[in-house]
């Protein structure tokens, strides 16, 4: 099948030297992405420069993205010539719109209206002992998917941070629904580690859960492979 | 001779899964460093996880540090072993304090409140349409190196984006001055790029400029076979 996989966390720029990053290896991406070549897949990986990439191989292409502006302009391409959809990509939720010292935004009466503004050095300068950044969310791209096409079979990630099972299976399940997902893999950043990565498939008539970056991948393969039958 | 070496670009987490991060390959204080063990010298590199990295050397030492607050305690407890520092790092100048939406600001009669409040969630919730990030300074590590140890030759890096040759000058004289460097590796990141890295040492007497990272490491080694003769 023709499986695109996004991996590895975005960036949003604060000016030319400093961004917002999400925290991800790409470790689990790579994994993925091999044990679909392993059997015969053909792979589109959209990941990051900084992120741990697969060996090349001839059924695979990496696209690099930067930012969550990037990364939604390269699936809105790409989402249509695909049969599944793995988004494992960690997503900034919030970009960086203005920044500035606390007297600028105390002078202010409305704080909307720094939403408008822009920073015009290339380099925030550093004189202010108090920054105040002001962020706007970013589109949610999962839930664009299925407008792009209606026909692909959707993968999405839920990673919340020390929370109990039950709630993490709850916020997948509505996400689950929310984005017309075929699956969402639900994992707590406190069971991750390097030798462990405990994660929860929910489907819409199912539970399943694993143990390792290596599970998830064979467990995800297993599930493709029945989508293809 | 001991040179500590400090390379890469500090992250500063907002909550569990989000940094601000300072951009920087690691790649310049690689070829320092693999420079200076080539002449005999031994080294200490101060660098991050993310960061590119020498081969294994017998006089290679390596510390790997996240952010502003760590690397500050590391040098603190160095500095005083070794009479060379290059401060190629980049460092944070803000780290955050404090992340909510606007409403909370809104509501609020006096912003400094902001920057004594802590986020009690691991995972900062994404429902706002807008944050508000406050972010405080970051203690200045060059400027205390010479306190803890006055011996030490200081060279330490300054990096602005597209400003005039004279004014990067200037604002380099300036950080000698006020940190009592021997020298500071002046920079535009306008012409930085995957074959050039113009440069100028700028020291009391001199001006010195190049054109690649070689350059910048073999200009600097010529500076440090000085201090010791």
């Amino acid at each position: 099948m023709k499986i695109l996989v996004t991996s590895g966390g975005t960036s949003e720029a604060i000016d030319s030297v400093r961004s917002i990053t999400n925290h991800s290896t790409g470790r689990l991406g790579k994994i993925i992405t091999e044990t679909l070549l392993a059997s015969g897949h053909e792979v589109c990986l959209i990941t990051t420069n900084r992120a741990l990439k697969p060996e090349p191989h001839p059924h695979l292409t990496i696209r690099e993205i930067k930012n969550t502006h990037d990364l939604l302009l390269e699936m809105k391409e790409r989402v249509s010539n695909y049969q599944v959809l793995i988004h494992s990509m960690a997503v900034s939720d919030y970009t960086p719109v203005y920044m500035t010292g606390l007297a600028e935004v105390e002078a202010s009466s409305n704080l909307e209206e720094f939403l408008n503004k822009h920073n015009h050095q290339a380099k925030i300068s550093s004189n202010d002992e108090v920054q105040i950044l002001f962020l706007k969310k970013t589109p949610k791209i999962i839930s664009l998917v299925k407008e792009w096409n209606p026909a692909i079979h959707l993968i999405g990630f839920k990673l919340l941070v020390d929370v109990s099972e039950d709630y993490l299976i709850e916020i997948a399940r509505q996400s689950l629904i929310k984005n017309q997902a075929d699956l969402i893999i639900a994992n707590d950043l406190t069971q991750i580690s390097a030798n462990q990565h405990r994660a929860i498939f929910v489907e819409r008539e199912q539970l399943q859960t694993v143990q390792t970056k290596e599970e998830i991948a064979s467990l995800l393969l297993e599930k493709i492979q029945a989508y293809d039958s």
